[in-house]
């Protein structure tokens, strides 16, 4: 039925540094495929390594975005886990569900687009571009969600709630009466804060060089909020002394090489366990002294929160929706898409924490 | 009783790089400290490394050795836990029992000693000293073992065999079934070896650019043994070309950057888990792409495999006992304690697997 061509807005980085909206052409989805339109994107710390050209495999001009969620619009040849109304969530990171891993992990995106726009064929961006009103995914990066489901408030789980969440719970498996350390208090690191709460942590310090983010923290679940920039000495030391041995679990959601290793040397030197969640700039290196390690430390990465996403995001969905987690709390603007450049101006800047774009 | 100064053999390190046998004098036990009548001790390339001078915290003169197996001669006041004539292991790193750590980890050695040579002190070696016939240690550096154990064999459990087991079993914790590569097949890596295949891994594959190494790793449990000098591609590309996305877990039992990052590298992405075991000269730095980790691969270490010392060295010595394992596949030269140089000749040419001392 819906075999046409949709014309629709788009924001396009033509070029590292710049998007623009422009009006799109998005072919229908050809077999395996899904044509999905999107109702809500967040603006993730991720779409700006992408807009810089800091992340690998991402080619000029793309469409980035990738915390999104919308409705299915049509569907190619042989698919059959999702129909046109569903509502869905676009997975950034597919889960295969054939190899025993959890995702295709790279190249970071679909290799192929239906994108087009004043002649020229437009990347995908992680698989999914939801800075589109109109997406094609192949279907095995697609999560069907509850009907119920608030799009404008579930987009958060395509990516940033998803990630610091499952980064304490599936990645550091945090234990109750822990000690935690939460670098970076952005929607990803105040997830982390929400996951550690949720898990049972009995302390948890939030660390940031923006003070303005600490409130926040607090009503999340921080106990205690620490900026680097206070003290004289490494932050790592006054995280020791603070807690005696070094924290249980420390977690990065930064993305500087500086604070990986800070966070790494803030958790104890036998038993901690540090995760790594911000993504450096493509091409960066870490130089670590091995002794950080060699005693019995843990430094583990996340992937969108470890989980297996087709399975679970809908299960978060459905945990938002039973109120065991309020995510919303995250949303600090909401614009019409047209103002996406306004967003990203709110997160460079520190002054959001999300940024939800409505079509 | 025994509250005399003993004037015994051991191996003077007077400056880096340089070991001579003298005698020395040992100092009666004070209070809280136990003395020990060294009967066998190991050689382990950790040896080597404080020899070089490239360990932290080991200063010079020193009496090296830390992988030795002996009978209690005399206890200083207050120590409860063993008496004259008792087996014991000393620990090169003590579990304390009042903090909730397994050890106290750095510093690195016994800050004091009760050594003396030409009217000098000599320092201690990772706590233990065993390369002299008379050593004192504090009580929660010894462990007592079973009075049947041999102590020309178990003093592998002072180090080598129990550190590599260990990371198999504790540090890693592999699951049965799983596929498992091993860098470097000393002393340490193929009790890494004998650790997998008790754990039950499925597919053992044994790494070194010593191809000498490779009957001994078929015998322990390797399932392949292969030789990075042979192939033209990294070996972290063979590895995961041979098991199709990687192994499961990794051990580096080497000490070198690359090779470690090669370990790295050679698990697989998404749930791979990557062990440390050896030791960088101090001062070295590993430096590291972050997506290496990013998707989900964990990158730990371990000291002494992980074990509770002073709990779990009784307990393996006695699963030797019981011959659950043959650690002594592992000694290929016993020598009398005079050989020490040549004993660690021995180990640098890449003929020796483990060399025993006996006094
Ligand atoms: N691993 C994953 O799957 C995954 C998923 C999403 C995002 N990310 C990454 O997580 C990171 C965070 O994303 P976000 O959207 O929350 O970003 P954000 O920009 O909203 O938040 C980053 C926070 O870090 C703080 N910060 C910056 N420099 C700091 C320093 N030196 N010390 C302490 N705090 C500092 C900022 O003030 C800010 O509050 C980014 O690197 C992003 O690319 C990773
Ligand atoms: N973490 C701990 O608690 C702990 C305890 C004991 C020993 N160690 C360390 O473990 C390491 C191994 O100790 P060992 O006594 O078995 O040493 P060893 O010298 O007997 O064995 C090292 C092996 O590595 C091989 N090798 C060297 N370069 C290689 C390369 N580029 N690729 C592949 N193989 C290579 C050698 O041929 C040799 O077989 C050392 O660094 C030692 O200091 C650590
Ligand atoms: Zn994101
Ligand atoms: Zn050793």
């Amino acid at each position: 039925a819906t075999s046409r061509t949709s014309l629709c807005r788009a924001a396009v980085a033509w070029a590292p540094g710049k998007l623009s909206v422009e009006e799109v052409e998005v072919a229908p989805p050809k077999a395996g495929e899904v044509r999905i339109k999107i109702v809500a994107t967040g603006i993730c710390h991720t779409d700006d390594h992408g807009l810089k050209g800091s992340l690998p495999n991402v080619e000029f001009p793309v469409i980035p975005g990738h915390e999104g969620a919308g409705i299915v619009e049509s569907i190619g040849g042989g698919v059959t886990t999702v129909k046109p109304g569903d509502k869905v969530i676009p997975l950034c990171l597919p889960q295969c569900g054939k190899c025993s891993f959890f995702y295709f992990a790279f190249p970071y995106t679909y290799k192929t687009s239906r994108f087009s726009c004043k002649g020229k064929q437009i990347h995908h961006f992680l698989w999914v571009s939801t800075f589109a009103e109109y997406t094609v995914v192949p279907e095995y990066a697609v999560a069907k969600i509850d009907a119920a489901a608030p799009l404008d408030k579930v987009c958060l789980f395509g990516c940033g709630f998803s990630t610091g969440y499952g980064a304490a719970i599936n990645t550091a498996k945090v234990k109750p009466g822990s000690t935690c350390a939460v670098f970076g208090l952005g929607g990803v690191g105040l997830s982390v804060v929400m996951g550690c709460k949720a898990a049972g942590a009995s302390r948890i310090i939030a660390v940031d060089i923006n003070k303005d983010k600490f409130a926040k923290a607090k009503e999340l679940g921080a106990t205690d909020c620490i900026n680097p920039r206070d003290f004289q000495k490494p932050i790592q030391e006054v995280l020791t002394e603070m807690t005696g041995q070094g924290v249980d679990y420390s977690f990065e959601a930064i993305g500087h090489a500086d604070t990986m290793i800070a966070a790494l040397a803030s958790c104890n030197m036998s038993t901690g366990v540090c995760v790594m969640v911000g993504v450096l700039d493509s091409g960066s290196e870490i130089s670590i002294d091995p002794t950080l390690l060699l005693i019995g430390r843990t430094w583990k990465g996340t992937a969108l929160g470890g989980w297996k996403t087709r399975e679970c995001i809908p299960k978060l969905v459905s945990g938002y929706l039973e109120k065991k987690f309020n995510s919303d709390l995250l949303i600090t603007h909401t614009l019409p898409f047209a103002k996406v450049n306004e967003g990203f101006e709110l997160l460079r800047a520190g002054k959001s924490i999300r940024t939800v774009l409505l079509f």
